[in-house]
Order: structure tokens, then C-alpha cells, then sequence
């Protein structure tokens, strides 16, 4: 093999297929980028089994071929050289020379032969989300996934697809948070699909939308696979059947309060500073008229804020953790949100005042009424 | 105690005096912010011993007083609280309320009799450096102290005051850092003074020059003073005999070069990514006629550099530890430096070439011919 490219999209490449490689694997082939000539460019490509990333970068190809190299040094490497052209050349050993102006590497790669092969999707029937949708509905629900190895289906978000609505799911133990768009003309209007896609290749996509262009996104029975200019994401699905968050929801409220997202969180967070241990930081809310206090206190003190609010439906004492309750309302960008409550024990349901349709639903934590 | 300070003021003083005071301190009284009334004003003041940082924020005492609150709570709860004024008042149990618009916080906090006294430097004795001056001083040298805690002494710089010059010197076993400048008419002709001051004081003091007004300096036998604005920073002197520097400094030169640094930093940068172990980072330079050639090699691979440069002397093979070459040339500003070498086993100096009076020497590795 022998190219020529640029330094700078090399390298910016490059950053991008290694968040597809794991450096901690025990296979030294797949702590490697793999590069394969095609025409006027080079492909580079990341797997770690799960996710495969495929970027392309334009290239002189003087002699066809491939190689795998280590991809932390080899990232290092063309990081480090001048802006200016990079020659890249290997020998029968897997030798492979690096060369830009006054520097000249020579470092050792692999055959490409056992490179595993990133699975395929078939990329006729894909479906079109302009990136900055797709990028808020990632932001206001991923953080809501389970961390818990044991519940792995939990660790995933539901894709879910109806009635011309893309609805993308997460679910832990204590609250889901749901955020829907209707993507008009661009999914055929009787589609209804359910996959389930790891948080972890959701977060590696958020890190690659970035225009107001639009991502296409496919899949089959065991793989997703998102487009995001010309870069591939290809990621193993989860198998199982997720919850039904729909039947989570209470259909009524008793109480519904109308408030401003800032007041509510800058007061929630000077109260979880003494709120009752690291474990649960609990904090009370007790809902009145035109107004909601929220106290809180452990054994360095206590703390009693106060915030307006309009209320609709009955008083209410309930408590929260308040980790969980920064968490929803640090990803609503609406100024207003609605609270709506039915009892002290059960779910409470947030939701933007300007009709977004996103949802987070919490669980309280039960409180003896001496507590 | 009940005084009624500004937000802002408050939160921004708390988090210069919090430089001075260890969270893993055993003594929960060291923990704490003091705060004294003082007419217009509260005083701040952290203290671990050895560093101990006062400063200012005007207020309204309603009623005189003072007490200790735990810094970090304490910085956090001010730091989260809405711009706007904030009540603080203690009672006699030590109780603290701090109260700001819809907020109410009741902590513990602790009687200041107990608290230690920072000690006194003569504050009528004062010299004065400009801080943007002092700031530069410190960067081309801190990063040269010695991390050895069997060797407190060069944990510390050299603060040398003669024929009206400072110079601040670091040093550990393998190289040092000297800056000097001139202070016209500040400094008294026939002072001459050595004091070595800890390095975490010195990076604690550079964290808080800004402005390119002067900071005083003083000193005793024991401490240190330096006045930055209204924040006074005492620190304790180290004791013992530092390192004479000048003796080793070489008086003569073989060869001596000068080049671009940044053509010098980026190859090494370079060339140290294939440096021979993560414990020495051998790099090899052969000096010759209008080039150096920087050479190194590991199991993973090798690599050739090429620097331009004008030689006057001898032609030279000698190798380094990257990481030393790469913190001293890291820290010089100038476009071009000199080296100066006299054999491949004595220590070469590197000098900016525009004058700046900056000197930086450093040991070599010594290398069997067949390395």
C-alpha cells in the first residue's frame, strides 16, 4: 500500500473511528485502525464487536492495499506532524513508513487478512432525521439509561417507531425519560418498528452530529446503522423485550403546577447541598397555593427555599432524590415546565410548558410522616 | 455576628482563600473559613500551617463578631446562591444563618478563639515587582522543583535577592531553572537576601497575579509575605542550605547552536512517542553543520526528525530524557534559543535568544556507543 493525504483530515478521521476502539481489549488486531485503499481514498475503520465506525478521507493512491496499525499511536503520530501532506507506505513485513517533510516513522503494523468484518445493513431502506432533532432527543433521555450490568436491556434505549412518530426511550429503576418528534414525509407513515439501541453508541452518535443536515439511520433484526455525513455507524442491537413505559403513566393528576425551570432547579440545587445522605439526597416539597417550599437537612444544617409557582388541583408534601430531579430538569431548555402529581407515592410526570414533547417521569421516595 | 455582603464579592473571595486550606486536613477547624468583622469589612482567612491567605470583602456590620464555617459548604452554598445581597448572622451556640432572597440556610459552624494565628511579616518592608513580571518567573521555574518528599529543600525555589536583581531558582537532580530581572529603584542596591519558598506557595501566588499592578513582597527568618490587591499570602520559609547553582554552570562551550524552538519542541514532541521506555525517554541528537537529526526507537517502531539550525563549533552525538527537554523549551516565549554544549556528559544550557535573562540546564543520558 502507498497513499498520499492530508494531515489535518487524516487526523480528524482518525479521532473519529477510535471511538469504536476499545483500548482495553485482549485482541491487539482490534486496538487497531484499519486502513483500506479505494480509488481516490482511504477508508478507516474502528470495531469493537459491538459498534463499527467507517470513515473515508480523500488520498493519492499510488499502490493499492491494507494494513491495521495501533490506533493510539498512530493517532498520536499524525497528530503531532505538520500541516502539509502525509505519504503512508507498507512493506511485505507489515512494515509501515510514515513520512512528512523532516520526519520520517517507520512503526510496525498487522495483515489486514483477520480483521473481523463490520457487520452489513442494508442501506436502500433508510430513514432521514435532521441532526439537531436527533441530537436533542439523544441529550434529553440517555442520561436516564441504567449503569446496572445486570439489567443490560436497561443499560439501551428503546427506538421506537408509530403513527409517523419517532419516540426514543430510557428507562432505570426510578424514572424513564421519553422525548418524541414527528418526522413529516420522511417515514413511511404505517412503519412501526421497535429496536433497542446500547446508550453507549448513542452517545458515541451525539458526538458526531454537529450540522443542520440529516442523519439516516437503518436497521434489521440485529443491527442499527446511522450515517452521519460521510461517516457509518454500525451497532449490535440489544435483544429483549423493554418495558412498557406507556403503562407506567398515570393517565390523571390531582395537583399541577406550572413553574419556572431555572427557579425550580437553581432552588433544588443550593437545597440538595445539605439534603440527607450521598445515597439518597432527599429533599421535601411541600405544594400551596402560589407557592413551594422545598426544605432539606442532614447534620451539617438545613436549608428552606421557597419558589412560585401557579397551582392547579390539591396541596401536596412529597419528596424526591434530588439527583434525579436535577437530571430532568437540567436537560429541558423551556423556560416553564408543568408538574403534575397524583399522590405522595406516586409518579410525578415533568414536562415543557412550550409542548415539546418530552417527558420524565420520577418516582417520590415514601417518607414516615415523622421523617 | 450579622453582616450583609454582596454575592459575587463574597463567593470570589472565599475561593482565594480556600487555596490555602487542605479539605484532608485531620484538625476540622482548618477545614473552616474564618470570618472577622472589621468596620466596613469582613476578613476571610484559610490557613493549613504553612500557607495562610487573608482577604478582603466589604459588608455592612450590623453586629461585630466572628466565627469559623467549614469552606467547603460554605463556598458552595455562596457560589449557588442568586446574585444579590446575603445575610450572614451567627448565635451564641455558633449557629450560622445565611439568608439572600428566597434562600434560608441554618449550618454549624465553630467559635474562632481556637483558630490559629497566621503569623506577622513586617508589612513596612516591602519590595515590589511588577505581577505580570513575577508571574513569568514563576512559570520558567516551578515546573523544575523537585516532586522528592526525602528532599523538602528542592521542593522549594531559591528566592536570591543581589545587585538589585531577583532571581527565583529551581532545581532537582537532573536540572535547573533560573530567571532573573532587574527591578529598577524597587529594590534597595545592597539588599541581598536568600529565602527558598515552598513550590505549591509559589503556584498558589501565580494563580492569583492578573493585573499588571505590583505585588509586595517581604520576609523574616520563618515567612514570607506577598500583597496581590487587597489578599495577603504568608507562607512559611523553608529551612536549610539550597543547591549552589552557579557552580554548575559550565563556563565554556564546544559547540553551541541556535535554532527555532518551535520547529525544536514539535520534533521532539515527536520523536518522544517512540522513546525508548516511559522511565527515561531517551531521544538521541546528532549536531551537525546546518541540521540536527533527533533520533529514537522502541519495540514499537523508530523515528527520524530533522531541525535546521546554524552551528558554531564542534560537530556532537548526545541524548536526553524527552521529557525534561520538552518542559524547559514548553516554557520559553522567545521565537529563537540558543544551546550551548561542552561534551556529550556535562549538562548543556538553553537561552532564548531575544536576551530574556532565562537560563535552563540540563543533565544528558549517558549512552554506550552502541545504543
Amino acid at each position: 500500500m502507498k497513499i498520499i493525504c492530508n494531515q489535518k483530515l487524516l487526523a480528524n478521521k482518525i479521532g473519529i473511528v477510535q471511538k469504536a476502539i476499545n483500548s482495553k481489549t485482549t485482541l491487539d488486531l482490534l486496538k487497531g485502525v484499519l486502513i483500506v485503499t479505494k480509488q481516490d481514498e482511504i477508508i478507516l475503520k474502528g470495531y469493537d464487536l459491538e459498534i463499527g465506525i467507517e470513515s473515508h478521507v480523500p488520498a493519492e493512491v499510488i499502490q493499492e492495499g491494507s494494513i491495521v496499525i495501533n490506533s493510539k499511536l498512530f493517532g498520536d503520530i499524525i497528530r503531532k506532524l505538520p500541516d502539509s501532506f502525509v505519504e503512508i507506505e507498507t512493506d511485505e513485513d507489515n512494515n509501515v513508513y510514515i513520512n512528512c517533510l523532516n520526519s520520517k516513522f517507520k512503526i510496525k503494523g498487522d495483515s489486514a487478512k483477520e480483521y473481523p468484518q463490520i457487520p452489513d445493513v442494508n442501506e436502500d431502506k433508510l430513514y432521514s432525521i435532521p441532526q439537531d432533532v436527533l441530537k436533542s432527543m439523544i441529550k434529553q433521555t440517555v442520561f436516564a439509561t441504567s449503569q446496572d450490568q445486570t439489567k443490560p436491556i436497561l443499560m439501551g434505549e428503546l427506538l421506537e417507531i408509530e403513527n409517523g412518530n419517532i419516540n426514543l426511550v430510557a428507562i432505570d429503576g426510578y424514572r424513564f425519560a421519553v422525548r418524541s418528534c414527528q418526522v413529516d414525509n420522511l417515514i413511511h407513515e404505517d412503519l412501526k418498528a421497535k429496536i433497542i439501541i446500547p446508550g453507549k453508541t448513542l452517545i458515541d452518535v451525539n458526538s458526531l452530529l454537529s450540522s443542520e443536515e440529516e442523519v439516516k439511520v437503518g436497521f434489521n433484526e440485529k443491527n442499527a446503522i446511522f450515517i452521519i455525513n460521510d461517516t457509518k455507524i454500525v451497532t449490535r442491537l440489544l435483544e429483549g423485550e423493554f418495558i412498557d413505559y406507556k403503562k407506567l403513566c398515570p393517565r390523571e393528576y390531582n395537583s399541577k403546577i406550572k413553574l419556572k425551570t431555572k427557579d425550580l432547579l437553581n432552588s433544588i440545587e443550593r437545597a440538595s447541598l445539605l439534603s440527607q445522605s450521598e445515597q439518597n439526597n432527599l429533599i421535601k416539597l411541600s405544594i400551596r397555593d402560589s407557592m413551594m417550599a422545598i426544605t432539606s437537612n442532614n447534620e451539617k444544617g438545613n436549608v428552606y427555599e421557597e419558589v412560585s409557582l401557579s397551582l392547579e388541583g390539591d396541596y401536596l408534601d412529597i419528596a424526591f432524590n434530588s439527583r434525579y430531579l436535577l437530571e430532568g430538569l437540567k436537560n429541558i431548555d423551556c423556560e416553564e415546565i408543568y408538574i403534575e402529581f397524583t399522590t405522595n407515592v406516586n409518579p410525578c410526570i415533568i414536562k415543557p410548558a412550550d409542548g415539546t414533547k418530552y417527558t420524565y417521569l420520577l418516582l417520590p421516595v415514601r417518607i414516615s410522616s415523622n421523617n
